[in-house]
């Protein structure tokens, strides 16, 4: 018999992670900064890239991987741009603070892009293309993935990563439309959890070095994940690599890091956000009930036999945004397991 | 025997399309303008976007649905933002002024986004975002397509265009990367094109009303084209379709004309350009050579089974542009027959 899985409140995940990071020396406000961007991927449900990443962020910290006191520096300032080094920071913090600084520009100008090199993992996509929602802006993000599992269309060497791409749409009555794909048909992660479940993969997810459809998850490693829309998601993953990190002086192609088999190097990942002000473009009231209407033409047309609703992007993430806040959010027994374990390791109280 | 297809120089092409606008009224200046856009669509291969488009464009402006001496208002205007209403004009010479002020703005701040609404269709989407390669800034160009061929994802109502994006960023010794790319697996274009062709088109590309796969398309009136990477193509679909309608005041959804069909209403075609200054990120001499580094890795990678090239998006472009200003461009005998017949119809001396 399964154990039922237990939950957590939102506060109570994010102090725990506060401490585990304070444990390895991260001074506290970021510690906190940290854990609550990492602590909210979990209330949105993106469960592969909240809490679940903390034994690793730790490892790699332990390791001397990664800097737990970075000073940002600003390499590049324009009126509507900058770049950001990270000093090999927590992602989270490199980007919230692009962030940030994308929106106070943005509010001047109508649009600001930020870049950052000599970062690292940041978490869900959708966080950092979130934020631009608080001042009535548009988001959109994009990161070089931490570690390659793409190759470029026709080859066999995995030259590419996932680099996802994410935006966030702001509306009336309606939840935020957020979109927050990778450029392949399933994310690495899927497949990871395909293998632990024992489930086959459908064909379209991987193909083999020879070109043959790839469906046992365990045989991951033989093979590599499809991009969408074959040489298109191609195209998007190398255009989404360059515009993330060789722009931004940031790893790309053969120089990533695979940050799963190594805990030493600095990954230099690059992402950069946009934050595009709806007020250079239309009253934000009225662009929200335009984004209403949008939301109610889809949601009430027509649907296939078998279907039994039509969805917005965002709307699964709100709705477990909801719930979780709510009930809280679960914390699945393996998991508990290695934060527990962690916690050990840290000295600091279990979750 | 078929006939040979034969060839015209693009200067000559261009005189062609010019002379046409000419007959119907739109001013010397701008009839130059957008014939050299529509002449340089044929260079790079874009057959289905130059003057292939000449016929319904000028069926249009004949029948009043198009303005030929549109007096463009800028709406919004910011310091890196700005909303041109194009005035019902041609969506070449809209997007083509869109993009030369976004460059500018972006010559002053890093970046610059420009929308535009009552526009029309402006062939293809690379066209603009290649436009700010000229100063080393990279192009991103999105369009509302001029018809509706895509439902909302497990819809059957086409609320949704093919919605296209391009990208263009510029190398050092190798010709630009240029993404140009509909949000469909196919294009309908393509469709047309099997159509004409007599052949059947892959599982993949269309489904019919019940959800089954559709791969006759002369029956393509009775289904809709598929999305990339299923959910994730209809999120970019309805995500481009915002930024480029919605935001701007232009159609989308259930607003947006079908071009083919309808001559009469105006369509308020929606596109953005942003232009992205590389000297606000890093040495652009140095970046090419980065971009430079890119290709060699890709092309230089080993490759899957009866795989020759690795191919780099852009690459075909290059080829066919290369060879169509050496050789000309081929003007296959059915499109020579309609554009004599659009000559005689003008009073214009025929191609």
């Amino acid at each position: 018999m399964t154990q039922p899985t237990e939950t957590v409140s939102l506060q109570h995940l994010s102090q725990f992670i506060a401490q585990a990071f304070v444990a390895c020396g991260m001074p506290a406000g970021d510690a906190g900064k940290a854990a609550d961007l990492m602590a909210k991927a979990d209330l949105m449900g993106k469960d592969a890239h909240g809490v679940f990443r903390l034994p690793q962020y730790i490892q790699r910290i332990k390791a001397g991987g990664m800097n737990v006191t970075p000073s940002f520096r600003l390499i590049e300032d324009r009126t509507s741009t900058a770049l950001i080094d990270g000093d090999n920071g927590l992602g989270h913090l490199v980007m919230s603070h692009a962030a940030d600084l994308a929106m106070e520009k943005a509010e001047k100008t109508g649009i600001a892009w930020v870049g950052a090199r000599h970062s690292n993992h940041a978490g869900p996509a959708a966080l950092y293309a979130m934020k631009p929602l608080e001042r009535d802006m548009i988001g959109i993000y994009v990161a070089v993935g931490s570690a390659n599992h793409l190759p470029p269309w026709g080859g066999t060497e995995m030259l590419l990563s996932t680099n996802p791409i994410a935006f966030a749409i702001p509306s009336g009555t309606n939840p935020p439309i957020v979109l927050d794909m990778a450029t392949t048909v399933a994310a690495y992660g899927k497949v990871k959890t395909a293998a632990q479940r024992g489930e086959t993969m459908p064909e379209g997810w991987m193909i083999d070095k020879l070109g043959n459809p790839l469906t046992d998850p365990t045989r991951a490693s033989e093979g590599f994940l499809l991009p969408i829309g074959g040489p298109k998601g191609y195209g998007l993953a190398l255009i989404f690599g360059i515009l993330a990190g060789t722009l931004n002086g940031a790893a790309f192609g053969r120089d990533v890091i695979d940050f799963n088999a190594d805990d030493t190097t600095t990954t230099n990942t690059g992402h950069f956000v946009i934050a595009l002000d709806i007020k250079a473009f239309a009253d934000p009231t009225l662009f929200k009930a335009g984004i209403d209407k949008v939301w109610d033409e889809m949601k009430s047309s027509p649907r296939l036999p078998g279907v039994d609703e039509i969805r917005l992007p965002g709307e699964g993430l709100a709705k477990t945004t909801r719930a979780r806040r709510q009930s809280g959010i679960p914390i699945p027994a393996p998991l508990r397991g290695k934060l527990d374990t962690l916690a050990r390791d840290l000295n600091i109280a279990t979750l």
